[in-house]
């Protein structure tokens, strides 16, 4: 049988944790968390019992619909913490009742026309990677169609002069950079989810991706947007820049499947990089690292790698040793060497006390008469094992599954001078909401974005739960979070999206009024309420 | 008696073009056109026979309020080419009625409250500057109250850390700067009209400044936007960068005052340069310097400058001899020395053919060694010929009106596949329109903005035609403009906003499904319509 997706976890089938890997991460947690810990086997396809689809589509959607269970088991969650033990546990009280899967335009208008016509809820679907609850259906609906974009996955024009090209939505990461290489470029978007992510999902959740410093969101790349509304399509001119009225792309930007189904974009494209420059800066504290990450950005020298871990970060992801920060600062173009560039970001780095030796600096192509030599750039030493942690983490967490292990991350942004008494306030939060639930854990944190006014600061926490009970201990610690972040000044969500899980602090973040534009922009296109009911705001 | 804005012409009365100025401009363009023109006498204040207001204020609002005749024909129109024939003229057929100057929010709120119960048209005015009928007020309604922002100029918090400042809307660039400058600090944003134009009005519109490429847009200094709506007040949080749903700033951003008053915002701001690098390089035609252009942003180089004057522009704002086009190319730095950037640049220019000698190349400080030197970088040769054009052109302007010369510009931005086609096209329907309308005329271009993706070329034209019709002579020249650049697929503004003048090319060119989704969100905050009507959407 061919391979396909996990219903439950980050990956493939074949990419599921094998019994032996689970065993090892059992052993491994109950050394660290001093308990014995048991693994639990993840239920099957066979295993589930799903509600009966509740409707049926009309005959002329017969060939894109689907109402197999893996499919409806598989496109009901997401990725969250919470979704992935939802799926474990077999817990499924709202499937979706009907997978689509649109071949054209066509198919989206009627899928659309059928949903709102008959008021079923129409969730878009990409990769299925969201973390925040985005493509999870609402319970008060009689119908629920999920509309799986990934067939309509092809470039489909390819504009080398002026570096951009027009792709359907459905594309997942790999499946688009495949079809750029050919042609020399590459987007170089890479959000930790690539390989199970689209271009439609990207725009529609603002995604943030590979470039440290600068253009480092999705919205930055996008040169227009073609979408299907209920009321009809809605498509940008193609434009470097324009000053004609509020951008509709960046109202399209953000808007997580309640204005439209996003089908097809212009996006700006790079030259694959030929010229690289890359580093890790120590410092001796994550005030003393942050101060040079300030600087840089500050500097405007617009690294591609610009990444602060902190000395809890640093140790569980690059092997340092729990007292050492790092700043990992990263060059790379197509067109111009980076070895001016890097000598200017690594001087304001080791002014603001950072450490970081010559030969530690690695430059490739090597420039004329240097000493140091490598076609490596950004894979040594610490920088590499970040890089390899950072790639390896969702499947780490498929093998905790089961041991009650709460693993999750949360990520914010928030102006330098809030900085670090931001980071005290969050961080304490998280950490006794985890003493009061779980008896303790640990909090890390990296940067994964710099700008010059300020970081997104990214936290990760780890807590031993009760198997069972993981989801209510879960909900409290990332309560506690959200609450700290939204009174501490942050947004609730750099990249990942606001979905269903953070409506209650994007509801005090978003100014009131914004939310009755939006509420009427959506009544005037989605009359019927049918895109994504429950995600961003209520009708 | 103090000085004060001319109520007709670029300028203060004080620099209101003299006599002798007049004829001195009357002579040239005599000679240039070779016939035989005579000034006219601009009319003055006491000249002007409005209409009498049509509607009083309540007195709660009298400390704000004025129906002063100067202060009514001042705020009735912007600075367009047809807004300074029709105020030199007298022709004010629908004046404003009440002009007001909130001192701070509540009157701002007071004045709106006002306006909704009555019904009155409310037009938001920062320095006045439109030149698309941003501020012209309509037809239909029975009574005109122009807002105007600039007693709320304070700056009213610094914050040196994220370098950010907290800044009331009706600050005038130079008041701006002026707060900024004891803090070491600068935002560099200098539009054309930068000493009559307002924080404000800079939001909504859209207004692009002083750097050519990467943070060309206001939109980019924006960390969040405050602004009074009939139904409340708009507020984002103060962030670096946020994912939370689209952007609220995103949505002020461009909306022209149809949705609120911009009252305060957060604006990001820079050090003051103190590394400079600049030169001029020289190409035999438009194609070639623009494909250097097209080299250095696509390299992401981000120059501050990186402006391309054609022959034509090159002969007329530069001193050079109508063959040579140049690409002004600037570094600049309050941290880093750019020597190794303009290096890069200057190298991918002359592989374009491009020619410049190494010793025109300025660099200040002077990097040690050097044989050149100057803390001059940026005001030299044709460089500082340029920059010296640019800043007089509106007053030379003045000196020209009533003499029939018809002198105005447009601009648009277009992806670099399309370019030079594009420029051809445009450049062919103007001229055939000016031939046809004027029996003749000259159109030249610039880029005042270049992004990797495409440039956003800026087009000047003047003709000579008859005193008395140039309005609809204009009309017929700046229609041929507007129909050619969205058949050739630009935008009808990249930063000149749309204003009135725009509308029916705006049409065209926003998706359909926006507008209803604009005109939602409008009518759900402006129920009454009151807000800059006619601009940007019908109701």
């Amino acid at each position: 049988m061919t391979d396909r997706r996990s219903f439950w976890a980050w990956g493939m089938e074949s990419q599921e944790p094998t019994a032996a890997k689970r065993e090892s991460a059992a052993k491994t947690m109950s050394e660290r968390f001093g308990v014995s810990l048991k693994t639990v086997q993840p239920r099957s396809i066979d295993q589930l019992d799903l509600r009966s689809p509740r409707i049926t589509a009309p005959d002329s959607l017969s060939e894109i619909v689907t109402t197999d269970t893996y499919e409806r088991a598989f496109h009901t969650y997401g990725h969250s913490f919470r979704d992935r033990v939802r799926k474990f546990e077999g817990d499924f009280p709202n499937p979706t009742d009907v997978v689509a899967y649109p071949r054209n335009e066509a198919d989206v208008v009627a899928l659309l026309d059928w949903c709102g016509g008959a008021g079923y809820a129409a969730t878009p679907f990409g990769g299925g990677s969201s973390v925040v609850g985005g493509v999870e259906a609402p319970e008060d609906y009689d119908g629920l169609v999920t509309i799986d974009m990934t067939r309509m996955d092809r470039v489909l024009e390819v504009d080398d002069i002026s570096r951009a090209v027009r792709v359907q939505a459905g594309a997942l990461g790999p499946v688009f950079e495949a079809q750029l290489k050919p042609h020399g470029f590459t987007m170089r978007h890479f959000p930790q989810s690539f390989e199970y992510s689209t271009v439609g999902g990207w725009i529609v959740t603002r995604s943030g991706g590979h470039y440290a410093t600068n253009e480092t969101r999705i919205d930055d790349f996008v040169e227009s947007v073609r979408m299907i509304t209920p009321s009809g399509p809605w498509e940008s001119f193609r434009l470097p820049g324009s000053g004609a009225g509020p951008s509709p792309d960046r109202l399209a930007l953000g808007s997580e499947g309640i204005l439209g189904i996003v089908t097809e974009a212009w996006m700006r494209i790079q030259g694959r990089p030929v010229f690289r420059a890359s580093t890790g800066v120590s410092f001796p504290s994550l005030e003393s690292v942050s101060e040079a990450a300030r600087g840089i950005a500050q500097a405007k020298l617009w690294p591609a790698n610009l990444r602060v871990l902190d000395p809890g970060e640093g140790a569980a992801m690059a092997g340092l040793d729990g007292n050492t920060a790092i700043l990992i600062i990263g060059f790379e173009s197509a067109d111009v060497p980076q070895d001016a560039f890097i000598k200017e970001a690594v001087s304001i780095a080791r002014d603001a006390g950072g450490q970081v030796d010559d030969d530690e600096i690695v430059i490739s192509p090597a420039p004329a008469g240097a000493k140091t030599s490598s076609d490596a750039a950004g894979r040594q030493g610490a920088v590499g094992a970040w890089r390899n942690a950072f790639i390896s983490l969702p499947f780490d967490w498929n093998d905790l599954t089961g041991l009650g292990v709460i693993a999750d991350t949360f990520e914010t942004a928030i102006t330098w001078d809030r900085w670090p008494e931001f980071d005290r306030s969050v961080r304490g939060a998280v950490q006794d909401a985890m003493n009061r639930v779980c008896g303790g854990g640990m909090i890390t944190a990296r940067f994964t974005h710099i700008y010059p006014d300020g970081p997104a600061p990214y936290y990760s926490f780890t807590a031993l739960g009760t198997p069972g009970s993981e989801l209510s201990q879960w909900l409290e610690i990332k309560t506690a979070a959200s609450e700290a972040l939204i009174a501490a000044g942050g947004t609730i969500t750099h990249h990942h999206a606001v979905g269903r899980d953070h409506r209650p602090w994007y509801d005090k973040q978003r100014p009131e009024t914004f939310a009755t534009a939006l509420r009427a922009a959506k009544k005037s296109l989605d009359p019927n309420s049918i895109l994504n009911p429950g995600v961003l705001i209520d009708p």
